[in-house]
């Protein structure tokens, strides 16, 4: 299997093992435990990550985001099957990495979960994930035409965007979904070291170290995207080079509380 | 007559000849009998929709939408003559399928109300119906570009959208409204057993089981048609195939109250 | 001088040449008299007009809209100058057709009052004028496409929208805005019989037969421009010809009061 | 060094040799000495522009907006670090021209603070500074079509909007911010004697004589460049030219309380 964070670890190994192990045999795991209760400053910043994706026009009726347990990476977070606008901190369930539910209680779960167990398994840099179908960003997925950033605010899109071809995994006739740990594990596998991957036919997915980053760069996303559909049609336009954008990367990683402020103070209507 | 459901009824057949007549002989019938007190859960449902797609951008002060009686197949209700966006469940009318109001009661009824007596008559699968002008739906009524599923959420366009040319019926010069009930089975035999047609220099229709699944299409039809014409401007869009499409619309099928519970909860303002 | 309402009258000629001597001599009028308390429910509709189209963003902090007073078809009504959104009754001046204000009291006018007292003049048949900067409007003005009815709503576009071209009359280095009666003649004079005419380098005007209708017409020429300009990227339009937009434009005259009652509950905030 | 004022003064040409000294010395400048309470009215001004700003959706979680103080011109006020949206009387700090601010109290400071002491000065006759993310604008910074005025309201763009390539002053691995006074006086020299100049993979920045006016320029730089965009699409634009732009531009300037009034009372929410 791949790791991309450039760390010597065993987590993303054998959460990779147990998947395919899973997959193969449709094994039922037994019942995983509980890593405990979840600093709750670290809820209160998912549940708002749910209302602020909404309300920046990220996410709609559909979408989700999730964050890894603070107390045990082979754990994350995640509402119930929902819509995110509506999420309090009563709806987070708690996941292990094969994004089976600790403790269901009978609340539906999100169907593309895989996407957030299989990313988290490849990936032990990677704290937060968003998954959603936001608007400008699904023709990129769709064409040839490559999303590259347009400013220093998306200066992490500056290594280039991979898309995901279910087709490839799944087959012609799939209903498109992430619907499995194999699934989730290709798409994983495509995004690799980057902080976001395109879906086509389907949306995006964007990773990064916190809530509050991962938050950031699903906005600014759908945000770039817009504008350079804009700028390609005036012109050529001159983008970010990777130095650049790698550098303002950097930069930009140290001020997302700016943003995350306003976005939470109007998200949550106070 | 067609009929496109695939099962064995005379439904459609009695309403289409009873419009037929009405046309023919410019007839009026006897004042049909009310199908008795609809389940309040579905008026309900239907003063949201109206709500909901006011909400969503897909009615303006113009619009409509529609559900068939529970308790009588023959039978639809409807606001009268208003903007959806301040319909109440008092504003809601019953109608037999030549569109004749049960008890009208002074109040003014939609000029193209036979949009949806005539689609119930062919389409006994249907039992809810959305008449709208969506700004960037009605583009693609108007050329030979055909929208197409842009992503798993839009698989109900996979089939294909046929457009309704009004000229074919009305000839060169109408004043483009569905005002009759020849016009309404023009429409209805376009449609076919498609979820959704265009309706050229006008605007477009939407049908499904339910109020929900109604609004889902009406909602991401509008959705679809400004990622379609983004795409378009950037390259060659991969769309959604056949087989994606409609295993897609299966899954999204069952999902359909995840965004209603959101878009009902903002647009009834509670 | 032009007249198009196709009456026998002698308002337009009086109006025009009092006009055209003030313009010569700078002649200062004569106060002119008032007609009187106008109707309340007609200023009513003014101060909603005003409301409404700020709401339905035909106009900014910029724009304006007046109403011939219904006492005296040579007195018209109109806010002092200020943003429309913020009228109230008591910002309604009453101005002759020479766009002089009778009772100013210190408050400043509009300096494109011109527009409004000289298509009063020409336009017998027009009781109600919009002048906005709509913005997907403008670009029409300033290229050679032209403004057609993508659909029956926008009706009232059939017979062609024509565009003033201010360096005809004040030479290429005005500051474009129409500033004495010599420019909204001429400005008139473009319109002719139309309901909405473009102005190069600047915005719009619509003129109709109330106030209700010359909001309706305001807000979907804008609503029309944007869609007429996503279908343009698409492909080669059919519009509606100029006899399915007349009979359209027929129809949706006696339709008007269903999206006004949405837009005035929407803007007055009740 | 450069003045673009066309009058006889010192202010800038101290203040830039001080600026080249630290910068050149690493230098910790004695700390200034504060110019006393700004005017409660500029204050105001000021708060409202931020608010204002992002309610126009000209700045988002970023960009700032400056005032040069009413006592002292080699002083100016401006947010510490944070989204403009939340900015009260409070967060107001002074700066003197090296960007230093007087009184931090271990407040966060903007990085790109030099944007607006090099702009002031070099140009004793602008008062007000705003930068901006604003994403219509952004586009034409990365293609070589030109910001045109489509309209008089935009006149203040007649003379051409100059483009800012950070790559010149910082070389080609830049994080693109304006984090020191030689970048900032760069970027001063290439907006010259201009209201707006544009800045490569990063947005704009507009110069006025107040507050009210610059951000006037501000909100109808990104409005302008909607409309041209659509407009370019549509066909060869015809554009104000140069004396028509600065006739508006004239014009205008004398009207700017108007929209302020309206978007003072949005923003603030009375």
């Amino acid at each position: 299997m791949q790791c991309f964070c450039g760390m010597s670890h065993d987590l993303g190994r054998r959460g990779f093992l147990g998947a395919l192990m899973a997959a193969a045999v449709g094994a039922q795991a037994p019942a995983p435990q509980s890593a405990g209760p979840a600093d709750p400053a670290l809820i209160e910043d998912l549940v708002a990550a749910n209302r602020i994706l909404y309300d920046q026009g990220v996410v709609d009726g559909f979408g989700h985001v999730s964050t890894r347990h603070d107390k045990d990476p082979n754990r994350y977070l995640m509402s119930r099957s929902m819509a995110p606008a509506l999420v309090t901190a009563e709806d987070i369930l708690e996941y292990d990495l094969e994004s089976t539910p600790i403790d269901q209680g009978g609340r539906a779960v999100y169907l593309e979960r895989f996407i957030h167990g299989e990313i988290y398994k490849l990936r032990p840099d990677v704290r937060a994930i968003v998954h959603s179908h936001s608007p400008y960003v699904i023709p990129y997925a769709n064409v040839k035409t490559q999303l590259r950033p347009m400013n220093h605010i998306a200066g992490f899109l500056g290594g280039g965007v991979p898309v995901f071809e279910i087709r490839d995994t799944a087959g012609p006739a799939s209903d498109m979904l992430i619907r499995n740990p194999a699934l989730g594990h290709a798409l994983a596998v495509t995004l690799g070291p980057r902080p976001v991957a395109l879906m086509r036919g389907h949306g995006s997915v964007a990773a990064a170290q916190s809530v509050r980053h991962v938050v950031f760069r699903a906005v600014y996303t759908e945000v770039n995207a817009r504008m350079e559909s804009e700028a390609l049609r005036l012109g050529d336009p001159t983008f970010l080079n990777d130095e650049e954008a790698a550098a303002a990367m950097k930069t930009n990683d140290a001020l997302v509380d700016r943003p995350w402020d306003l976005w939470k103070r109007r998200a949550m209507g106070k």
